[in-house]
């Protein structure tokens, strides 16, 4: 051991001054929260502002081939695999300004102390900010790090269209992060991300680290139902064909099927979009998507099957036709036995209570878990309020789990 | 009588090649349809290509200040009260080629026929064309002949917003269509409208024309629904406030309730809208609109008291509020039956297959039934379809259809 990490604390204002500043960049206003969809001009901003800090800290940093950005501090011995921490920045439409945010910024905190405090652990450590971890723009979510744990071909991912009809390749060479690394990336010794838990658990229990032990599977589907376009007011309605009605009762059904198989599954409907979309026409199209969530894979299959079997029936009954696209899924993550235990070791060293929780939200680290060992953190959301410009986390809590974070780095790095 | 009127006959090939020429201006590539929104660019060409025809001919052309266009030919009294015809040349953004057109592109054939025919009728004769029938654009739908009847102070007209935030007034003045004529306009001797059906009876039953006893009662309301926006996958069903469930289930009750009123009852949510509408955010706000007719007032009245009540109920218990504006609210309108029964005994005469039957859309004629003696004739519409680009009506019944409407103007304007 070169030094008593139990002594090397983060520095809480330049946290929370990075925090403010990374912000600013598609700032929603009136509120706390921002906007920057993966790849646009804001995503781009947030980028460069992330990227000059990162050279500031004089780390040596890459930019992969779907945008990943990795920095990485050298360890002592040059040739080790480096223990590996980051999330994303970029975020939803209507986002608040720590989801993911704070796992890249308090990474490069992490870093920062590290470096300042002129230690050097035995294994490099590493930041990393992945493209595309909302899914927002682009579908599946969590883009960059399935790409960067090689769960999908580069070729394919750079072909995604958005929901703007743009494309992820031409989105990422107008705004200059398609960069020369490779990718699949370099396979770390292990990762821990620190993420806000965007649901009311730990805040509803008063506690102050959730240590999560997997991910709930995702399954996104977009339904594209055709009708029969036609007026509202001389079709009687045993002859109409209307794909508005049939959006609704499915998305009446999701609900109604989440609340049968209880908790934790969620399912939600949070596109619809009808077209023409006028008050007096009977719509030609709708499209919606279908979320649906379980940390058991036996539950969520069967949570799909019978949404297709009545979807396939209700079409049936209505005389429009569906068509299914599979957005995103991924199964149930189990997070690594000894990382958990790690992590779970450390919150109780710092003092600070804690509860085990699966997470109801997809994350970077999931995909990382494909590569390595890995492990979550999770500090309280004030209200259980995410995906809002309301989203909040007190900073006592930011500034306790980027401790916790910069431990369990230390302690992985320099560890056997 | 200074013509045998059984031998007037319009031109066939002019009225179609007109109605042909009419829909090349916003036309839907690849279909027959078009799409002229009220004020719009489109709609002020279209609005140009009739006024330049309606000046061709001859005619006493004004513009009123709510853009409403009346073309006059003089009759023998000069100070008579003209029999008029008319509709609409705006269409809803995925619209087809008749409906409204038909009705002024016919009336401006039958003005054409007899002037051609140098026959002079005792009363006047006019073609009018109404500004935002449809209300594809602006609430409420018929604004313009509403406003003539002098159902709306212009002053309010001119300050409706669109779904696009732009005002009737200020659109009226940029496409040049702020007339000076004033508005309530001139009350007619009689009022006849000719227009496609829309709707399924007529072909269905191998009717050649449906004579129109009166216009089925219009409700519309927009509800917007204001919840709580969060993470799909985080929060647990039983913490959700999402307004697009309630949106969803508010759709699926004004199906079910139109099952239980029965034929002719109607009821339509065509517009939804979903903020920030993304596949795994719980929506923060929903937008929809719901579209209610029926015959009966007061079967109208109650299918409006029950759906309130059900939605003051779901948003109690989802934890949502939800905000209820009225669109447009006409009563069913009775047609007169004078004009009624001049309609049947002409069409009879002509020897076409004919019924009664109401409207289940809205027309300008209703407006106009406020201010003098008004009757309709529909033709057949292909499979009922309407409001959508593959509207269709046989040429025959086109023709047939617009000289009946030639026989009812000459036969109201030489009557007492």
């Amino acid at each position: 051991m070169l030094r008593d990490e139990g002594v090397l604390q983060i520095n809480p204002a330049r946290l929370l001054d990075r925090l403010d500043e990374l912000a600013q960049i598609g700032a929603i206003e009136g509120t706390a929260g921002c906007a920057r969809l993966a790849l646009t001009d804001e995503d781009a901003a947030g980028r460069d502002l992330v990227l000059a800090w990162m050279r500031d800290l004089g780390l040596d940093v890459t930019v992969d081939v779907i945008g990943n950005v990795v920095a990485v501090l050298p360890g002592t011995e040059a040739s080790a695999a480096p223990v590996m921490t980051g999330s994303h920045i970029d975020t939803v439409r209507t986002g608040g300004r720590y989801d993911g945010n704070l796992g890249v910024l308090a990474g490069l905190e992490v870093l920062e102390t590290v470096r300042s405090a002129g230690v050097t652990p035995r294994r490099p450590l590493a930041v990393a900010f992945f493209t595309n971890e909302e899914g927002a723009r682009f579908a599946p979510d969590m883009l960059g790090s399935l790409v960067y744990a090689g769960g999908m071909p580069v070729e394919v991912a750079l072909d995604i269209v958005g929901i703007d009809g743009s494309r992820v390749g031409e989105e990422l060479e107008r705004i200059g992060y398609r960069g020369p690394a490779p990718c699949p990336g370099l396979v770390p010794h292990a990762f821990v991300e620190l993420h806000i838990e965007q649901g009311p658990v730990l805040e509803h229990e008063g506690v102050d680290i959730g240590i999560v032990t997997g991910v709930q599977g995702i399954s996104w589907t977009e339904l594209r139902i055709a009708g029969q376009s036609n007026h509202a007011g001389t079709t009687p309605m045993s002859l109409r064909h209307d794909p508005g009605y049939v959006a609704a009762r499915i998305a009446t059904f999701v609900r109604d099927l989440a609340l049968e198989l209880g908790h934790p599954h969620v399912g939600t409907v949070g596109k619809v979009d009808l077209h023409p979309n006028l008050v007096n026409v009977v719509a030609a199209t709708a499209t919606l998507t279908v979320d649906l969530r379980n940390t058991d894979e036996a539950v969520l299959q069967d949570a799909e099957a019978r949404l297709a079997a009545f979807v396939a029936q209700l079409a049936t009954a209505e005389g429009v036709t569906v068509t299914s696209r599979p957005l995103a899924r991924f199964e149930p993550v189990e997070f690594d036995a000894g990382v958990v235990d790690l992590l779970e070791q450390l919150v109780e060293e710092h003092g600070h209570s804690h509860r085990r929780m699966p997470s109801g939200a997809g994350h970077d680290a999931q995909m990382m878990a494909r590569l390595c060992p890995t492990g979550m953190l999770f500090v309280p959301s004030r209200g259980g309020i995410s995906h809002n410009p309301a989203e909040h986390t007190d900073a006592e809590h930011l500034v306790a789990g980027t401790n916790l974070l910069l431990s369990a780095m230390l302690r992985l790095a320099d560890g056997v």
